[in-house]
């Protein structure tokens, strides 16, 4: 049995250290020749995580060659897009390329799918040097070849959707999931989000409103997203302040929120998320630049009696929730498409 | 009333960033003359979190001197004790030595006391040179002042129990409080501790059992503690693995848990810790060594539908559960004492 966790986890594919999962890893295997349990991807597009692409592109100085450049090198030397900095990677498209005898995941040649496992954990090899992207947006147009593994999540890309849509949404589809399920479960009234005109910020609040949550409030960072997030009536009270200013943050929420969701993509939002959130209430933590030490030691500090979730990227029927918030909420897809590109 | 806030949290002592909280800070005034709302603490003992102790002591090879000598650089530069590299810090032990007339800890001077808010966030100054301390123990005998704001937290050290043992036991009081309340919570029967043969992971054990958990697995690093986790009688069931291998841990777990606890002091238990827990069950990160993003990314690439939760170190009730715990638990109290100093 461990050995077909073993292989179904991809344990096979990790050249470095020995022992370890893909997304731990040092180093995975992308040879593009399958086994019986594997799947291949001809890859069309990555798309970069956002804390990831913020972290390469400030360290280059918005230097889209050097972006490139080192994203490239990533790629090279891991066998997959994990950046060393943020540990983070992103998740891609392409067409079903081959299919082994004994894969699980129901997919055929052929068909156009979306990664729902990271890049983190995904062998990955590339073959045309990213030229025909300029290092300056998270989604990448790229050619080379992909592996899944038995236990891997791929959704098969919807017909009524561009593809880019779909990649964009798709990516941060455990967040609404997620948050959906934590107001549902705690009967969540007043819901706040740290960066609610964001892809994930904004299909969280869709999906708050949708769980039965009464009052909604986003938080953003300027005045220009608050007029597309006010335009949007995803929330009934849009507040501007700088996330990672706690005071400020608690100054602008107002009443606390039964659940706070952070959607923000730079560091040092956790203990403005904290002071945001009533005594007894739940912080949903998706930003990848999320500071566990942070999160933990800040609550205990403050005395925050607060529930404190690691958002887990994975909960069942989160692509279609995502897709189908995107298809029937305007607002969602008022602060989306922009997002997007053509 | 945000200025009660801000003060209360302590920002007025923030020397940079401006606008930080003292957790955040790079840098805290530990001037002892206080403000109305503060109260000073004489400090007697200091105990530092057993993952910041353990990075010191293997960066100084386990040169005692050296890890004395960096502890005392760390408090001069920041005001506090906050392990730059581990984010952490510990807490201590110590005399009221000054009560700010507003001050609402309801504490009085001559009282002996523990701090149950992180030293990462509490103004420190140190005065002895640590002389008293060898270096090689978590528990350092410290002579200095400490602040607390309003809104910290202070315990009134029993009389029935040595000062040692009860920092000992109210450093991980978080732990026990809050596997209670997440077992209370979900109901869960089967319960894994990873790390379980330590201090919070053998009162987290205890803490699960009291609040109805009927089937526990303590998972350990050797046969030393498999055997004293054995003769304690917290655990059904004692299992010897090591917590950063993800594979061997679920192998050695077996059935996966209902709530899976975590509290080893090492990184890299996260995937373990999630290949050991059920569909829809909870993971609990006590361990300070806890990655975020490999956390979230580990149970995505995992297809994991798992709840995991940062630890936080504040319950209401936390310090008299845990020293309950004790008090009452000779299995506890056998695992605990051999790792108190006389």
């Amino acid at each position: 049995m461990l050995e077909t966790i073993e292989r179904a986890l991809g344990a096979h594919r990790v050249l470095e250290p020995r022992g370890a999962l893909p997304q731990a890893a040092l180093r995975l295997d992308a040879d593009p020749a399958i086994g019986p349990d594997e799947v291949r991807i001809a890859v069309e597009r990555l798309n970069l995580d956002a804390a990831s692409f913020r972290q390469l592109s400030e360290s280059c100085g918005g230097d889209g060659e050097a972006v490139r450049a080192a994203v490239l090198e990533i790629v090279e030397a891991r066998g997959k897009m994990q950046n060393p900095v943020t540990g983070s990677g992103g998740m891609l498209i392409g067409v079903v390329d081959a299919v082994g005898s004994g894969s699980p995941l129901g997919l055929t040649v052929g068909q156009r799918v979306a990664t729902l496992v990271s890049l983190t954990l995904t062998p990955l090899r590339l073959t045309d040097g990213l030229t025909a992207w300029d290092g300056r947006s998270e989604q990448v147009p790229a050619a080379g070849t992909a592996i899944l593994f038995a236990r891997s999540i791929a959704a098969v890309l919807p017909d009524d959707l561009p593809d880019p849509v779909s990649l964009a949404v798709l990516d941060v589809c455990g967040a609404p999931a997620a948050t959906a399920r934590v107001v549902e479960r705690t009967g969540a009234r007043r819901v706040a989000v740290l960066g609610a005109a964001g892809k994930s910020g904004s299909l969280s609040l869709a999906a708050a409103r949708a769980a039965g949550a009464a009052d909604l409030v986003g938080l953003v960072r300027n005045d220009a997203e608050a007029a597309a997030l006010g335009a949007s009536g995803l929330a009934d009270r849009v507040v501007v302040a700088d996330a990672t200013d706690p005071l400020a943050v608690a100054a602008a929420a107002g009443t606390p929120a039964d659940v706070t969701v952070v959607c923000v993509d730079v560091p040092g939002a956790e203990h403005g998320a904290v002071l945001a959130t009533a005594e007894g209430g739940t912080v949903v933590f998706f930003s990848m630049a999320t500071s566990f030490s942070a999160a933990a030691l800040g609550a205990e500090g403050m005395a925050a009696d607060v529930t404190m979730l690691v958002g887990n990227g994975y909960t069942p029927g989160h692509a279609a929730l995502a897709l189908d918030l995107y298809r029937s909420n305007a607002g969602v897809r008022s602060l989306i498409d922009p997002r997007v590109e053509a």
